[in-house]
């Protein structure tokens, strides 16, 4: 890497003119001859046992070619039910409802407005079962249980406790808590909380769903089309081969376009037509369809009168509402990005509770927010207690190249010291503040690390045409990350041909090689790495034929500006000749390669540990903050965000990713909350539900690029995508107490809840 | 090749309910988000020079996004000049009209109705030039030059005659002609002709363009999609990565969907409007946009009194019409299958001329279908004045395996003889016929070999989903020959898996290696021995694994029944067993294979000769026919047909491939024509061009499959699209001459032709 290659550092997003024209196709843009329009309707209480669905109407409906009923499902539940972690979810509702939104029943029809007109007419007979809508009293004793049946595990090991609201616990130990508690000097404990909230992508979930020939195709917003395709093909009882899944342009999935969302309704609706079938959402629906979780995060920490952290125990409760979607995940993330210190004796737990909520799942960073929050105010409290500047405690527990985790696996690319200084620096840490009476400033820092999950599989391949041009072909869908931009830096560097040569196949199962999808920040680390050693193959492929050609030996051969030289002497031939010479006309020359992480326990020189992550994505955050203590208005006056992306193989995306990670980050922080009262979400709407305006964020927002090198990266790349997010509401909770003295236990920092905790802080 | 691979050798279409349900897609089926709808203005007369063309009032229709006249192109032809030999058409017409059909303007507009509005809007105004629609007229000296600027070839070798009307010439000779014409005992000439004729598919041409991000996507009902990806490039000066060409299912093809047809005008009025561009041609339309050559054949042979041939000269001229397409090539293909038998000396020419008719290009047996009437009228001509059997002198002059064929090339898998003894034994040739006063009846055989081009160039990849089932990418469209359920039966008796978990990667240049095409009946040979090839590469990796897994070498390891054994053990585990056991459930193994064929000349101990073929391709015709003297209608009591396909990898689809082109040839020797009048097709439709219905067909009609397997085909099939059209012409007429002692030297034998002919002969 000692020069950087001509494609990679530099570049516009390959897809913006597309983009900003308004030619790029989403999924709601695609039509299918003769497809049909589906609507769903959708529970109006919170829990129920459904008496009595009457279609008939609806089915008399003029243009309405199927209406379907938890009746018309097959008696085997294995037909209709499934889930990411436990097949929970039902195409439509069967016996129960249990949030209010719920899918009771869907209708297919010529045109919307008949869908419409049917879903109306649908009678529904719902008899009301108690609900449950705090976690704390859904694992309260005698409390309904939402899913009183066992469901089938579809991703094994994430321990759901039948008979209760648990579906899913993890608990990790390190050391002797115990023992290093009753070492402690002393021990602090506070509980923290987040609400729940929302991904607000722009693109509403949209899918289209066909059969033909046996095969069943969806055109769909995923971030996952491989676990799709899986899913799907589990779903029907068919193989992997008899499922296509086509991503086109994604507008936003943040996590929340995983795993099947639409998937199920519209094939089994196409199923029962004969003709494609078409849905997309109303941001309402979204907003009832994945949220984030809300959580409880309580954390107690033993230190020591010289400024050291011996013990902590944090135990996590997460509210995943009536299905668990990826919410046992998030929970078991919770744990395993509980401990970004070293801290010797640790015991971490976090339980994933139903409630008759709307369900939650994956949002950016997930896990890691809820318990950056808690982890990193406390942080702050635990320096107040010890009388320590809060960036220098940090400082003393910071993790280093080659520490253990605290899962006892080796530390590698860890830009965690880079990212917080860089940051503090930015807002100018620890230089004076100007007081004005009234306004109240402060600063605050905070950290976030977490591992991209293993094992992780990843493929690519990548073609070089007749006349030299270059084919990508990558799993990764492009939902406005870049990673279709990055993915032909990637071939273009290694094959050293211009960007604008390069271009990518579309994301589509039947075509590509395997891979997990677009999730835990993962594309351009593991994706990428797939591109980079294809493009390699096909780069010695081409070599072994200038070989030939040039009778000398591929040893002495090098590529260099999309020509081949002997090392040391003047090219003796561009690419484009070189494929007519060795194959006229025709021909292309193909490179596959595939990428697989391995995670999970390993033994190595008589120790044991376990490999948690791929690599770590870390991140650091800095606010100076003003508070109006006669409004409790909050302005963030500067805020600095910085990432190890280990190596940036394009700045300008690698900064709008961690620009962007910090802007959800800060809008978490101010203003973003669902309101739920009584299981129903009262602000599902983007009037109600408020995301930063520009006027809302820092005049001041400085974004740093740390690159630690990762030895397994594309050019020592990291991901980018998500971890940015987690440090906003600790930094800007830790500046208002620095501001004020006052701690927040919990994000929005509406300027009321400000006003009444500056007010109960003066009584 | 001991035991059958259980996928091979039978089963059904595996699109075959898709077809029938109506379910399947095509072009014409496709929509796209904003999509426009072409209409183009044709020519009304034959040649002239455009003097103006006023599309002011046009571009006023409420709905049309744009007019394109040529005006409107760049002055730089390169721009908009294209053509698979010759660079000889435009996307729209610019300073001259060459037959009636030509294409003045193109509208795109938001509605068909709209589209035709501004059609008939549009102002032409022409000035005649003096057209010709003879080829012997368009040679003679003093003709209208069609294309006086010498246009740029795109395939070199075709040897235009620039000046003159003539776009292609092929001469070849082998031994000495001259002397072998001296030594004969008697020189016998003759002049046949063949009519132009239509292919007749049932899906018109169709294609949807669409540019996005500078990228241009076709959807489009071509049989060479790579080959358009590439035409497209050079057109718009992109790199073949910047074009992405789609191909679903194709309702019928045959030569006549090659190269570009609508792609040029879709994508320019595209990329003038910004938005996709639909284009569906009328029936009416397919008409005028490609054709069968109309051939004169002038063959000439000296023969020995104890009954050989001992010279032969053929001089064949084609009528391309008004632009070359795929004439030249056709030309060639005249001279290199028009020696099917020993002959020592030889002299073969094609020339391809333009004249002011409809265009002609490529339709099934193309080039074979017009020589093959001559020579094998002709055969019967020589047996007859020889006093020889026909079948007898035929048997003295077929070539053999390891005979030089008349380019000096040895002979591989050149079943004839099995073809010609087959199929005169179906139809009891040599048996006594029962004669009807008034109703002679009489029989006739032919053969016919034609080698698939060379060089070839086909690819494949195969991949193994995580669940066993097995993914096929082969760049083969399914235009009804079955390909796509030969290609999952191949890579299905590799893996040995059930054939329902093999699928078929759709169509789509960004996706595939490269491919010649569906052309030249190769697919089978070509592309199936890179889906072996392929499949055998996965195979070999799963053996690998297993070897690991099982910690034994994988050269003792054998994949049976889906399963994985040591030789002569029980199984040891499933695919899909092996797959979870080393990737979890995640991960594809992937193979990809690249079929190259050379052609040309070799070397070889001193001696030099061309390789025309990667294989050769037989079939045999035999027909029994009555005659009726006072109406003069044929009918063809009996035909037999029998192709040499190597080894029958689906017998159904081998039968009904052989059974269809012998249907084809029946058509056009019974009943189909092209009648065109002073450049004007007057029959242009499915009501006055007379395709074969089934009253018209023999009632017995015997398909034989010979199979002589070929060392290079996947396990030893051939190609099996084309060849069997050929004979079809000759065998009727040789059997109505043996009926009736009459030769008719053109078809299609209708009554009045068959009744004119025996009356001069009773003059």
């Amino acid at each position: 890497m000692a020069v950087e290659p001509a494609a990679l550092g530099y570049g516009p997003r390959t897809d913006a003119v597309e983009k900003v024209s308004g030619a790029a196709v989403y999924a709601g843009d695609i039509t299918r001859p003769g497809m049909l329009h589906a609507r769903l309707l959708r529970s109006s209480v919170p829990h129920a046992r459904i008496v009595r669905v009457d279609a008939a109407r609806a089915r008399q409906v003029p243009g309405v070619a199927a209406v379907l009923t938890g009746a018309d499902l097959p008696a085997d539940r294995e037909h209709w039910r499934y889930g990411p972690i436990l097949r929970d979810q039902s195409i439509v509702a069967t016996d129960r409802v249990r949030f209010v939104g719920d899918v009771v029943a869907a209708v297919a029809a010529a045109s919307l407005e008949a869908a419409e007109r049917a879903l109306a007419a649908i009678e529904v007979e719902y008899e009301e079962l108690p609900a449950v809508f705090d976690p704390e009293a859904a694992l309260a004793a005698g409390a309904v249980v939402l899913h009183p049946d066992p469901n089938p595990e579809e991703m094994p090991g994430t321990r759901p406790q039948h008979g209760t609201n648990v579906c899913g616990l993890t608990e990790l130990v390190q050391g002797d808590p115990d023992t290093g508690f009753a070492e402690a000097d002393e021990v602090i404990e506070e509980v923290y909380r987040t609400p729940p909230s929302q991904h607000c992508f722009l693109e509403p979930h949209a899918t289209i769903a066909a059969w033909q020939g046996g095969r069943l195709t969806v055109w769909t917003c995923s971030q996952t089309p491989f676990l799709t395709r899986r899913q799907l093909a589990r779903l029907y009882r068919l193989s992997a081969s008899h499922v296509r899944v086509v991503v086109p342009y994604i507008g936003g999935g943040y996590g929340g376009k995983t795993n099947l969302r639409l998937e199920p309704v519209t094939s089994y609706l196409a199923k029962l037509t004969g003709r494609p079938v078409k849905l997309v959402l109303t941001h309402s629906e979204v907003f009832h369809t994945v949220t984030k979780h809300g959580s409880t995060v309580r954390i107690r920490s033993g230190i020591t009168r010289d400024a050291r952290i011996v013990a902590r125990e944090i135990d996590v409760t997460l509210d995943t509402g009536a299905y668990a979607d990826t919410g046992p995940q998030v929970a078991k993330k919770c744990t395993y990005t509980a401990a970004p210190y070293r801290i010797p004796n640790v015991r971490l737990r976090s339980r994933c509770v139903y409630t008759n909520n709307p369900p939650a799942g994956s949002l950016r960073g997930f896990g890691l927010q809820q318990v950056a929050w808690a982890f990193e105010s406390h942080m702050d409290t635990l320096a107040g207690r010890l009388g320590v500047d809060p960036l220098e405690f940090r400082r003393r527990h910071l993790y280093e190249e080659g520490d253990r985790y605290v899962t006892g696996e080796p530390l590698h690319s860890v830009g965690l010291r880079e990212c917080l200084e860089a940051v503090a620096k930015k807002v100018g840490y620890g230089t004076p503040l100007e007081q004005t009476p009234g306004r109240r400033r402060g600063r605050g820092v905070s950290i976030a690390m977490k591992g991209s999950f293993v094992p992780s599989t990843a493929g690519a391949w990548v073609k070089v045409n007749e006349d030299g041009s270059v084919m990508v072909a990558a799993p990764t869908p492009e939902m406005g990350q870049g990673s279709r931009t990055v993915m032909r830096q990637i071939a273009a560097a290694v094959l050293t041909v211009p960007l604008e040569r390069v271009h990518m196949a579309p994301v589509d199962t039947d075509g590509l090689p395997f891979d997990d999808g677009a999730i835990s920040s993962r594309s351009t680390f593991s994706v990428g790495r797939a591109v980079q050693d294809a493009a390699e193959n096909v780069r010695q492929q081409l070599l072994d034929m200038a070989a030939r050609h040039l009778e000398a030996s591929a040893a002495d051969l090098v590529l260099e500006a999309g020509a081949i030289r002997v090392k040391g002497a003047p090219p003796a031939m561009e690419i484009p000749d070189l494929m007519r010479a060795q194959m006229g006309r025709s021909g292309t020359v193909h490179g596959e390669a595939r990428v697989r992480t391995f995670g999970g326990r390993v033994e190595e020189n008589g120790e044991a540990y376990e490999v948690s992550a791929c690599f770590w994505f870390i991140a650091a955050g800095a606010a100076e903050v003003e508070v109006d203590e006669e409004t409790g208005k909050v302005t963030i006056r500067k805020y600095a965000t910085a990432s190890d992306v280990g190596h940036a193989l394009n700045r300008s995306t690698c900064e709008s990713q961690i620009r962007g990670a910090a802007v959800i980050g800060l809008g978490q922080t101010l203003s973003e909350a669902l309101r739920i009262e009584d299981g129903q979400i009262v602000n599902a709407s983007f009037s109600d539900y408020r995301i930063p305006a520009f006027g809302d964020l820092p005049r001041q927002l400085d974004v740093v690029i740390v690159e630690v090198p990762h030895r397994d990266g594309p050019f020592g790349a990291k991901g980018v995508g998500e971890v940015a997010v987690a440090p906003a509401a600790a930094a800007v909770g830790n500046a208002i107490r620095a501001a004020t003295g006052v701690r927040i236990t919990a994000p929005p920092f509406h300027p009321e809840v400000v006003l009444r905790a500056l007010r109960e802080s003066s009584k």
